[in-house]
């Protein structure tokens, strides 16, 4: 159902921090004639956690309704306290998202076992109107969701998916090698992407998506068709450039990005700081170097 | 000005997972009569990451009103978006607070270098009419600030202090050996409270000053009096009861020992959950062993 | 060259600790009869790091003598010491080895910058008259060698690849995207085998490749032949029993795995230990559960 | 019986990478002159990982041979396999040292649980006819034995104490409060010394002292005469220099810092490598600025 590459879109603000809803507007538009299968709204790319609950709820609004019908809208809205998730997925469903993104609580680590994780996302699942997708991020949560942990998870039945950003490709194997075949997981970034198809993933939710979404989805797109030689090409030639809007510049190179192909970027909001003048220099030279500019 | 024993207070919430006001009044008044120097609010023991906007508000009133008027309260306000800190550092100061705590953001951990987060802290330093403590805790957030940072961020007039729960005490030597005089440094648990007084710590903030305040301050006391063989036993005999509290249960350790006392600490709000009955058991029985029960 | 799959093979020892050699022997005639590639000597699962200098040389000449002709050797030379490494090497050559496998000196980690390792591994490389290939095992060294790093020392003639244990998958890509086409990615667990593949990797080394040298060549064999499906299968398929001899009970499960299967495995050296009675057993079931036994 | 502070002696080499012992005897004049209470033979400083069997027993002996009879000599034995530490013990207790310093087993850190390194410790003290020092070295060996395990290992009447270097002050509590009277911890590193003092450590076992011997021993004689401003003042002092012959430059800073103060430092055996031109100068700084030069 969710099959496909999503963009897990950010959030444009101005100078001044604020929200700039003409620009997004554009944004979604190009998007929208893309072969993406859909957005994610307010994920980590989105700067969701600098943002308050009511931008969220506006942008899953906003998106949803300029994005072509034809695209799937998921809304992130993981947050600390399962109070504050479900009112957000009560919202995202108001706003007419289709599913919900739901990132582990992480503040309190030491307390994050198995046993509490499963109890906080089956009261999560239970209490939530859309189908819920677990999102592990532990490159930003410093925790990670084991195989074991997400396969016990994906006994429920109003959770489908998983976001998978660790990168493990272990992990991955295990939780496809042990999940039901409607659970459906998507690699989080696209320098995984590939290896991630070839065990069974479904799809990719990839902040490079944003600047380049048909690059990613000919990986899937060759993939599908056997074509492996050309599907790893692509897969290698993208490991530069994903690196740098993600591990090595983060949300302010993925908007430097989109500011260097014609998109609004735009800054990011403090405490994330625009790229210095030479860093995005060397970005675009990373661009020109692998053909993107 | 803030020498002393301070206690990061937990947030009282019933079964349902509301506030409750009246038994915070009560603890309160315990806490009021007690050696403590004051109160921090909203910290990470105050399950901050789990209020909302409105509820750290009308606890900073709360706590300021209903604590005696000698005691100093500490507002904790630090939030992933420097324009959500700002905000919530004023409506502390409108409260009455004496200081702001301020987290620093961490969940963009690959961004969070030392020059964003100098930035970051002098502009949330600007912005606020009270002196701002910086809060390094480690084992929540996965990423230290270094004392070399921290050295940095002491030279702007209004950055007077931080409470380091790192535990390294050769950074809290490095810290104090180039800090001046007068940036206060405090020991962020009570597990390494003498050995950073003997290096020139000014006081703690400590989660086991909630239930055993008289035994934290008499380790300052001891040790201002030159009485170091009582301030090492005491430090000692601190050890156990304060791992129950901290590492091993965290929040809803603290929360079971405040019940335990005749104080109210009542459930934590979800995702946290409250100890399990054999866990309270093994709780009590530590306390009984360290009596202090 | 050296494509294809091989087994790093254990070092078989009796109760007071000494290597039995006839097991051995019998043990080399089975992997001879089997689709490997070749073996590995003194590597991690040799337990290297408890043999002393006579024992290693003693193992290479044995094994050259008593591996098929056909089959290559590959010695475990990495020491601390350049200076033990290159003896090693010069004994390795004299007895026959094929190749040797130089894990990368760790226990002054905070000295083990890139240029420093640079400057080993040339240093080494220069004075080996077998190639070298670059063993990186973070999970037992605490020290992972980064993509950049592998690339540069890629470009001296005498190194001539590298088994990358690390699982990272994105590293994996990395090399191979930036290492010219002679540079052979060995993946260095088969529990990534296929990704590895997949991205470029001409083959692995092993650890389940003792026990199960057939399953771990189809993988490679059915995708040579573009049957993904039926390689992806088998993939999935020894991701529980391979966690069972590495990761989960390490040397002493791959031992014991061995005598379950009629070959020799006995006790590891100490301070290593058997696994216990019902370790054994639930090892036993999981080979049973996965039709190996 | 051990206490006191002790220098972990580097191993004097040539440029070609032989010991050099000539040096080796001016050096240990200097210390057996100093206030030190007895020398560490081949620990991390002396670079034992690479040494071999034969330079490790010479030095053993050498060092015994002209080191006055009234230091103290403590031979570094640690091996991964327990047949080369019992080996070396024996070895150790001929030459007439004092006591042995036993580093764990690392390598295989997925096996290292507390049982099997209780099981390698306790047979290792059996078979010792001198003294068990356990040697904790997180840092280099990316495993930390635990308070638990340490109280465990004290139990064993041939165990009689520790050199902790991991610096986690709140460790070392729990080992001096729930070990007997007559178990000795020693800091393991000149940076942490006071505030293990203050806790019950007995002296330690530092870098520092190979070139600072006095201002080390001093530490310790203010806070034995209830001095404790001195102490703290001179334990802040060393702070820099400290860091500068430990962390930032290892076992190579350590040697530069030795060459520059007059006695013999040399160079690193590879892999390791001397300070460039431009480190040395930073060092001299770093001596001068704080007047050890």
């Amino acid at each position: 159902m969710f099959r496909g590459i999503y963009a897990p879109i950010p959030t444009p603000f101005n100078r001044d921090g604020e929200i700039e809803w003409p620009p997004l507007r554009d944004n979604l538009k190009w998007w929208g004639q893309s072969s993406l299968q859909g957005l994610v709204v307010a994920g980590t790319n989105g700067e969701a956690v600098l943002l308050d609950w009511e931008e969220k709820v506006k942008l899953f609004s906003f998106v949803r309704e300029f994005a072509p019908t034809g695209k799937k809208v998921i809304a992130g809205t993981g947050c600390e306290s399962a109070k504050a998730t479900e009112r957000l997925n009560k919202a995202a469903a108001d706003c007419g998202a289709d599913a919900v993104l739901v990132l582990n609580p992480s503040y309190f680590k030491g307390s994050m076992n198995d046993d509490l994780l499963k109890n906080y996302y089956f009261h999560i699942a239970e209490n939530s109107s859309l189908p819920v997708i677990l999102y592990n991020m532990p490159r930003n949560t410093a925790l990670n969701m084991s195989s074991k942990l997400v396969c016990a998870l994906s006994e429920h039945p109003n959770i489908v998916g998983i976001k998978d950003s660790s990168g493990n490709i272990v992990q991955i194997g295990e939780i496809i090698d042990n999940t039901a075949e409607d659970f459906s997981l998507f690699a989080g970034s696209a320098n995984f992407l590939l290896p991630a198809l070839v065990l069974g993933a479904v799809g990719g939710t990839l902040a490079l998506a944003n600047i380049m979404p048909e690059e990613c989805a000919k990986i899937q797109k060759h993939f599908d068709e056997g074509d492996l030689n050309r599907a790893k090409e692509m897969q290698l030639s993208l490991l530069e450039i994903n690196d740098a809007v993600t591990t090595r510049w983060g949300v302010a190179g993925l908007k430097a990005a989109l500011d260097q192909i014609g998109l609004y970027g735009g800054p990011p909001r403090l405490p994330l700081l625009s790229l210095a003048a030479e860093e995005a220099e060397q970005l675009k030279e990373i661009m020109r170097r692998n053909r993107f500019l």
